[in-house]
């Protein structure tokens, strides 16, 4: 690496959850800002967040996770409405610290230029078709993200 | 690095169920592919995949993760015969898409010269003998990952 | 990157939970014992790890993990008292394989001056104030993070 540091960073998106949604998009946006080549892979279960409309649909489940803020005892958190009330009590904490909801975090990632890169693999697993996902995004697979991760990147999973 | 990019790419495997055994070894098939020298090293719940004729019988819990495909309600994903069925739903979704079976990954990551590295701790900690893993690999520790992963090399961790 | 190799570790802790919080510790001080200069990022739930008097309390819920050491079946692991069980059965075990539990890897990191940066954002999100947490710490951001891991360095997300 040079001197003065990583020019890319690339990003492994795995998880469709509401809370794992958000690193990715905080640190490329992030990076980008610091002129660090951002690209995030979308993986798996990861692959929802690029679903039309729906990576502010995203929800977590208040279970299986002591480390929760305010968490309830498994055997209330499998219950029916509460993975609904905890994504919306999870929002509303994101919201009331001004943090930006993830539709703006992922618009400005595009407007930034971070490259967001559908798996393929996962469209196959999943059935998944290209129009069922936003347009602002390529598709591809394991090598595309190796190929941008191997040139002097800070490379992470989420 | 090199203008021709990374040479390495060092993968941590920390959890040992379906879905997240499956990124380590396509990550890592498709880098030796590239010529890119790759290793994964097993800790924790991640130890069981090196397992004896365990690597086909790894689950997934329909539960605690709202962005699975075909999504149950959790009240109805910890019952009984869920994870059964939730795992022969993925194994099903994967051979309809012509995606490999772990263990043949496995073998293909064998064949590549992936390296296989099994933690030693881990071991200790959850009393697994060498004889309870299979025998192409190698036991270590994390200086045993450090080393490797130190010089010019894609890490990440699933 | 040298000949000889990463000068550091950056490490995202993401997740607070007994398993979880084991693998950032122990490869941020053996690296630190192999002079790789390393930080840790705590966000999201991993800034439970740095609460006062919290580290030797965190839990681990036996429940949507079908790769945990005796497993138990989820409709059990939902139950009242269950993730009190599991997280002493891995303290358990952790104590009888002689590794070293959480508060006392904490301090090793400390006298080895690995970096432990707490995420503002995250104190923001989730109300903690600066005096709920330990005192050899420092706040700061994702870019503060980035910063460091852009530097030649093994970066990796638990």
């Amino acid at each position: 690496m040079s001197e003065t540091g990583a020019k890319r960073l690339a990003i492994i998106a795995s998880h469709g959850t509401l809370d794992l949604a958000y690193p990715p998009f905080i640190l490329a946006t992030a990076a980008a800002a610091m002129d660090i080549e951002s690209a995030i892979f979308f993986t798996f279960y990861g692959l929802n967040i690029l679903k039309k409309d729906h990576i502010d649909k995203l929800q977590v489940a208040p279970l299986a996770n002591p480390a929760m803020p305010m968490p309830v005892p498994n055997a209330i958190g499998v219950l029916p409405g509460m993975t609904a009330m905890a994504t919306s009590m999870m929002n509303g904490m994101m919201e009331k610290a001004n943090v930006a909801k993830l539709s703006e975090l992922l618009e400005m990632a595009i407007e930034m230029d971070v490259r967001l890169i559908g798996c393929q693999m996962t469209m196959d697993v999943m059935g998944i078709k290209r129009e069922d996902l936003i347009t602002d995004i390529e598709i591809g697979g394991a090598a595309t993200f190796l190929e941008f991760a191997s040139h002097d990147a800070i490379t992470l999973s989420f």
